[in-house]
């Protein structure tokens, strides 16, 4: 039997290697060196490495790849064009860190509408408050969610048990949803602005000072896809004006943020360091689980689960 | 027409004079001093004082009264076996602070989950943090649910939403109920223990140091009850041997909480100083509106909603 070779970093060997089928051959890296080494010889892919630039670099490498996985959701970072030339199908980590995710967005607008930073300072202080420093209730308030994956969804079904209107905007039209040209004129409707799109071409910087502008004043901005799909120029500058309520910052550009960056000081800026999908102890066992699905399914020529698109880039 | 006499803090004028029927004549007093003068007037009573025990002065004073209204939730301050000699009825603000109070369980429990109070103190430092200092998700996780008023039914349904597995407390059985007295030899089980029950004779130190042994040592125990309910020496101790993972402590005994309470100084106690009922901006406007709604009823000798039941205390 001619077994098909599986190159995968080390840091995924215990998880793996007990269950692999006896028709896979595993070679496992822990340097970049035994990476680049051992892709050539990859039928299959999995080349999570901390750095993005060295992770392109070996996927480069792998020549003879026919199919990539991925713990991360965003492959921005890689080289798409030569997979699709190569044939490679990629599955990347969308929704793996779904659930952790959706849980911290409600989070950060909870902590926000009832001010509960200034409560943890309070109580390193040993103050006993008098008064809430925030008054606001999700209860019947209004969100506008832009991105509707995995972790869309999860965000959707967690709010409305709190009762806020939520919209989401889509290509197919619905009670509750915008199309994808008209939530721009209907932002000054709502109480939170969640982004939850993919990074692509298409959503850089889809927030910027005419979007900042059109929003209320009390308006929070929640973002937990990734930094470049706001202008963060124009953020600052609105965070400062008092244009906006504030916003909820898991991601920014660049991360991590430079200790004399201006969001740091905003005391209606809330960062959050890109922790939203590390707050869970699964994210390793939930993708090693997926993987061995898929590797199922790949034997079976069957259609692997969640496959990327490799034109529109998630 | 003999006028029906209501005395009532002047804080309450303004939303509700505008809306008062003409066979109520109003008093409003500004003071201690003019509570007391009043008080013997009035057929029905609305007089939240900061001070809960002028406030049980100025109802035994109120010597006609039939109908005593009040904002808090809470009654265990007031002159109950009094107020039931004379006949008097009693509405309290049970459920008025209910959405915030649910809200606020939430993010007390999210926080802590995701260890979001050492995220808060690394953004003072402009730290960026590699590593998420929680990891727990809510989704999968089991909570006791003590106490299922109206705070206990959001709480439930919000929790649902998150996919936690809530077990309410109470006297008629179902699939995720647990009779009164078959919680206590289950309490090992759970990952949330929730203490949303009145404070009465029956609840109070419910959770003592016998209760506190059996939780799990990763358990959370969330009090938006009252201090009382909980023997807060025992507390003390269970959070410094690390007995269970937390605690959320939204009411504490005495309020305020002295400065050299060690309940301030154990990193794994989270002090929110009684303000979850008061993150909102709409408890006045609900209270008012709920008393012209039973103002009509009173008129018409109907109900009124919702009923404190003198002998049991809430």
């Amino acid at each position: 039997m001619i077994k098909t070779r599986f190159v995968a970093a080390a840091l995924f060997r215990p998880l793996l290697e007990p269950h692999l089928p006896d028709w896979v051959e595993p070679h496992w890296f822990a340097t970049k060196q035994e990476a680049l080494e051992l892709a050539p010889l990859a039928d299959i892919g999995w080349f999570d490495v901390h750095d993005k630039k060295d992770m392109a670099a070996i996927i480069r490498a792998a020549t003879n790849l026919k199919w990539l996985n991925s713990i991360y959701a965003g492959v921005e970072g890689m080289p798409l064009a030569e997979l699709k030339q190569r044939g490679a199908k990629v599955t990347n980590g969308a929704g793996i860190n779904a659930i952790t995710i959706a849980e911290y967005v409600v989070m950060g607008m909870l902590t926000i509408a009832k001010g509960y930073r200034e409560v943890v300072h309070a109580q390193d202080r040993r103050e006993w408050l008098k008064e809430s420093p925030g008054k606001m209730e999700l209860y019947g308030s209004k969100a506008l969610l832009l991105g509707y994956g995995a972790i869309g969804k999860l965000i959707a079904e967690r709010l409305k048990a709190f009762n806020v209107d939520v919209t989401i905007v889509r290509r197919t039209p619905g009670p509750s949803s915008l199309a994808p040209d008209a939530w721009q004129a209907r932002l000054g409707e709502y109480d939170w602005v969640i982004l939850a799109v993919p990074a692509t071409p298409e959503t850089e910087e889809m927030i910027g000072a005419d979007e900042l502008a059109e929003m209320k004043e009390s308006a929070v901005l929640v973002n937990i896809a990734r930094g470049s799909v706001i202008d963060q120029d124009a953020l600052v500058k609105a965070l400062q004006d008092r244009q906006i309520g504030g916003a909820f910052l898991d991601v920014t550009t660049p991360e991590p943020l430079p200790v004399d960056h201006p969001l740091w000081q905003l005391d209606n800026c809330h960062i959050s360091m890109h922790l939203s999908g590390r707050a869970q102890d699964k994210m390793f066992a939930r993708a090693a689980e997926r993987f061995l699905e898929n590797l199922k399914r790949y034997h079976k020529g069957e259609k692997l689960e969640p496959l990327v698109n490799l034109d529109l880039g998630y």
